[in-house]
């Protein structure tokens, strides 16, 4: 069996979804993707690793890329793809199958942009960064990246969703000192010194900075809390894992600053960090692209890929069928009509015609 | 090789640390001091799996328990026993098997105490209840516990500890619900309300009753603290572990309701729960025990097997050689001195002579 790309994206989508691609096992999927698109003429097709890029060159005056990944999380007693009326439901129908399969209808079709389309379809997007097929392809081959935009088609509703927000993990720790439990006063109890943290966190009154029109709400939220030695020990260490979600307009090292000073008098920590992505929507391929798709923008708060483009200096947003809540969700799905809806759209957007 | 019960109490001590006996394992030693106590003429010796009780039957107006566990905790790097100048150290000289030596020297050597004498070396005292061979004993032959007094050769610093505090372990939980952490406003983040928590238990002030003459502390603590999905979700359940040591004027009942109304507001569920003991130094056995051995009486901090004796109406204290804050200690040691002094006060005592 092999991709038909003549097939409706509904059951473009199914194929997809029916070839089992959980992070680090995408062989089989990138193979079908690349003997899909190696016949079609109007494509360079290039493969790096199972990520397949499949460009135009029309000598167009702008380029955009239009991207998807091609790895899920692990099954989750949902799959293969089952149609149920109006939905499709599985791993991978809406985190981002859904997607690809509009990309892969796009790329079929559209033999004549009126950009040109860089089409990006990359491995390991759920797993651990040095994995991602798209960071991966930002160290080796840097220009199969340039472009003037870029789409990545995570699950966004089928609405845009532009930028996204950093995200910083810290661990904050208190110290004491360790006593039997009987004779608690010989001791300094670490974990009661953590109150004031959590305190603090309970009163954070979130930013809500507006950025290129859009407004962006912060968060500061304890996501661990890990002490105690024994039930009969006085605990000498306690540690609250915290996670900093930063619009956009600020740095990770801004970022830092604000969690340190937040929790001044504690020992603060970095776990991770990973910058936000500025909406970018005064840029003309942006501008006639959210035109095209219908004009609704709403902020991107969870962080994807698309700050990747950003620090690659590729305005960039998320566009997509499905329901974000459904993602890495058992009950995964995808509206049938969404998916519909972003074929039709970005076609229009791609052709110059009518929506 | 057998015990030897003529020899002095140092290095009976090291011959019982020698022969290994981490709880589960005291077959080997129970069969040392059975052999060794059987030949006894004045006592009435019996075996309950690796518990042994010898008693004299002469009579007297009073009969006293003087008890000491034969297992220790595991080998940490320090077995078996090595003599340093005026220390025996090693795993059980402190905890306790300077005290089991003890013992048997007045076992095998005090042949008319004044009152009658039921020594008891017991099993499995470092482990779960269900295996402690005092608790064993008080279910199946309870009459072989009755005494006027007892006297639990636990490491005291050859000081009498009298009664001991309750202790009481509950999970405070707060609730909330999930959210990915990019949205936090839509879940409740239940470690952020732990916070206050955290906040009474810093502001408690210990109660300090006086008992018998002796001031017993208090305490309430957070022993562990556990909350957390994943760093990108917002957590929808914490859990404090508060252990709570409470004076032998309360009840079980007594101490829960306290900490059931201190954290009122929240659910609390209790762990585990072990009372108390009175000092119980009104009993004329008990004062004329406290006189021979120098008079100083310490209220006992830490829960100790007492608390059994207590509950079956036995009057009972904690006095026996070595420092308790070296018992399941790497460098536990046991002062030569203590060894001595606690047989020699123990032996004037139950013969009614000098000190």
């Amino acid at each position: 069996m092999s991709l038909d790309l003549s097939a409706d994206v509904v059951s473009l989508t199914a194929a997809l979804v029916d070839i089992e691609s959980v992070s680090r096992n995408e062989q089989e999927i990138a193979d079908q993707v690349e003997w899909a698109l190696q016949p079609l003429s109007h494509l360079e097709v290039s493969r790096h690793g199972n990520t397949i890029v499949a460009r135009t060159n029309l000598g167009r005056a702008q380029r955009v890329v239009v991207a998807g990944h091609l790895d899920t999380v692990p099954v989750n007693d949902n799959w293969p793809s089952t149609l149920d009326g109006d939905m499709l439901r599985g791993l991978g129908t809406c985190d981002m199958k859904g997607g690809d399969a509009v990309i892969l209808k796009l790329a079929a079709t559209v033999t004549e942009p009126v950009h040109d389309v860089t089409y990006l379809l990359y491995e390991a997007e759920e797993i651990e960064a040095a994995f991602n097929g798209l960071y991966l392809l930002s160290q080796s081959r840097p220009d199969l990246l340039e472009a003037d935009f870029a789409i990545l088609m995570e699950p966004s509703d089928a609405l845009v969703e532009a930028g996204c927000q950093g995200t910083l993990s810290v661990a904050v720790t208190t110290t004491g000192a360790r006593a039997h439990a009987a004779r608690s006063w010989r001791g300094e109890n670490a974990i009661h010194k953590a109150g004031p943290i959590l305190a603090r966190l309970a009163e954070y009154v979130a930013r809500e900075p507006v950025i290129d029109g859009l407004t962006y709400r912060e968060g500061l939220n304890a996501t661990g809390i890990t002490g105690g030695v024994a039930s009969n020990v006085i605990p000498d260490r306690c540690t609250v894992n915290v996670n900093h979600r930063f619009a956009p307009d600020r740095s990770p090292a801004e970022a830092e600053a604000f969690v340190r000073e937040f929790f001044e008098g504690y020992d603060v920590e970095v776990l991770d960090v990973a910058p936000g992505a500025r909406p970018g929507l005064d840029v003309p391929a942006a501008k006639a692209f959210v035109e095209a798709v219908g004009g609704q923008v709403n902020p991107k708060f969870g962080w994807t890929d698309v700050a990747r483009f950003s620090a690659l200096g590729v305005p960039a947003v998320n566009y997509g069928p499905g329901d974000p809540m459904f993602a890495h969700h058992k009950d995964e799905h995808v509206p049938v009509a969404q998916l519909v809806e972003c074929e039709r759209r970005l076609r229009a957007w791609l052709t110059g015609g009518d929506l």
